[in-house]
């Protein structure tokens, strides 16, 4: 096989109080890279897509991540990346990510090396570290596999498929302004008291025991996030206000998704999330700031191959 | 009703990542408590059991408790407690927790004010607080309404119930040492970093949904607890190396529980379990230190009336 084309999907991570451990793949925006092998043992960038990205191997995520992969595996491949079509940069919907798994899914396939998934997440973890400068799988490990993905520890790590309710709706909306998740990092405290450490851990406690249960109420009574929403938040414009109008118009709940700026909302039915949809859309258009929605149920497919 | 027995289960709290949020109940030990009217409006403690308690009503957690209880719901009824059973104060395994919940839930059938179980909590917890100088409900919830309890809340309080996998027995060993509950709190930093919190979260994370989806091999790799065990397990003797025994031994995972010194563990068969015990027992004997053990499933009994 000389050339393969691949998708991998955009992902929210941080579900709320999931803050580093919790994710789950869109439907939609992804990434769409095509890679072909080449002779000269190095890797090329191409971006054909309308946004910029850097071409620099060293400073592109997608080639780190493939680097990472071939000296993982003791492979020497030359491969040329054509970057088709990319997340916009900075949207919290794990764009990087998505450059990561479509590229090392794509090397996997390319080489026919035939490894599992889950084998391809440490270098896809590599190429994203350029991008974020920390290491964290929530949006990795949903990009690659698909689903809604619990990462229960890092050390080593470990990623678990958490079941998805039937009805359950995502509305994930992407005001155009930027948010740098490396910048974004920093303002996370590294020390927080214990009380703060136990509404954490009862809440993502009651997320997942919501999920695996199909219990709805207890998903919107869990959604929250007392780490890293109280310290992002003021860096969406009216964020607390679009919140609680999410909250108001029927929603489960409402978080920031990645470091933001992309906010989403989790819903029980479809007629409450494209509610939640217009809202969104209406909420940023009123303050001249001009967004994306999208909707959809979780994606139980992760980064794949297309052929059209 | 004049009069009427009741039994309260032991419980384990602490159950591993769940520090402060997660215990079960037990079949056996339990307190057994007969209530009486009395004509005197004061409540008076008669302890008939073989356990030191306190006889000042101000002291004693089953009078604090229905005080609480009788305040809360404009209710005036002088009670006569007759405790004939009482778990040993200080095991770990919730002595104070049945003493408040048998109080309560009997002083809900006697005044025949039918209220649901969830409403007695905070009256128990007031109790509770007495003896353990802080307000958890992790043994209260358990003892009060039986099965596996997550408190996904205290502010407001909120019970979850969580699913038993089918095949799932605890062995808990209580040797015959003393650690006061509200001595053992301050030893527990009230700051911690980032990185430990969220281990905690992913832990707690991975226990629930290993406990909702049944696998058992996800409950032993999250029964893991960075906040409480550390600075706990020295109070202990030999708790490392009886720890590590009972992983060989073939259970899913061993913790503290409450505040110690009670040891208890997870497997996913009779067989283990009951190897568990014996190791248990061994180990302590051996160290020259009586204990006792039980295994059993966990009881999806809470506090209840009993005729004999």
């Amino acid at each position: 096989m000389d050339q393969i084309r691949i998708f991998a999907p955009a992902s929210i991570s941080n579900v709320g109080p999931g803050f580093d451990l919790m994710g789950f793949a869109l439907e939609k925006p992804g990434d769409v890279i095509s890679l072909k092998k080449n002779n000269l043992k190095s890797i090329r960038i191409y971006n054909k897509s309308d946004m910029p990205i850097p071409v620099d191997p060293e400073k592109n995520v997608a080639a780190v991540a493939i680097h990472a992969f071939l000296k993982e595996f003791h492979l020497e491949q030359g491969i040329d990346l054509f970057f088709e079509q990319k997340i916009k940069p900075g949207s919290g919907i794990g764009s990087s990510a998505a450059s990561a798994c479509a590229a090392v899914f794509g090397a996997n396939e390319l080489m026919e090396t035939m490894l599992p998934l889950a084998q391809l997440i440490p270098a896809a973890l590599k190429g994203e570290f350029i991008a974020s400068g920390s290491i964290h799988a929530d949006n990795i490990a949903p990009s690659m596999l698909g689903g809604l993905i619990l990462v229960r520890s890092y050390e080593p790590l470990d990623i678990i498929q958490i079941p998805i309710p039937e009805s359950l709706y995502y509305v994930v909306v992407h005001p155009d302004i930027v948010i740098k998740t490396a910048e974004s990092r920093k303002i996370i405290a590294e020390q927080l008291s214990l009380k703060k450490a136990l509404e954490q851990c009862g809440n993502i406690a009651g997320l997942v025991t919501g999920f695996t249960t199909s219990d709805y109420e207890l998903i919107g009574r869990s959604l929250k996030d007392v780490i890293a929403e109280p310290v992002r938040a003021p860096f969406i414009p009216g964020y607390l206000e679009l919140k609680h109008k999410i909250e108001q118009t029927g929603a489960l709940g409402a978080s920031i998704s990645g470091s933001g700026p992309s906010v989403f909302a989790l819903c029980d039915d479809m007629e409450t999330a494209v509610k939640v949809s217009e809202l969104m859309q209406f909420f940023f258009e009123r303050i001249n700031i001009e967004c994306e929605t999208y909707l959809s149920k979780i994606s139980p497919l992760g980064a794949r191959v297309i052929h059209q």
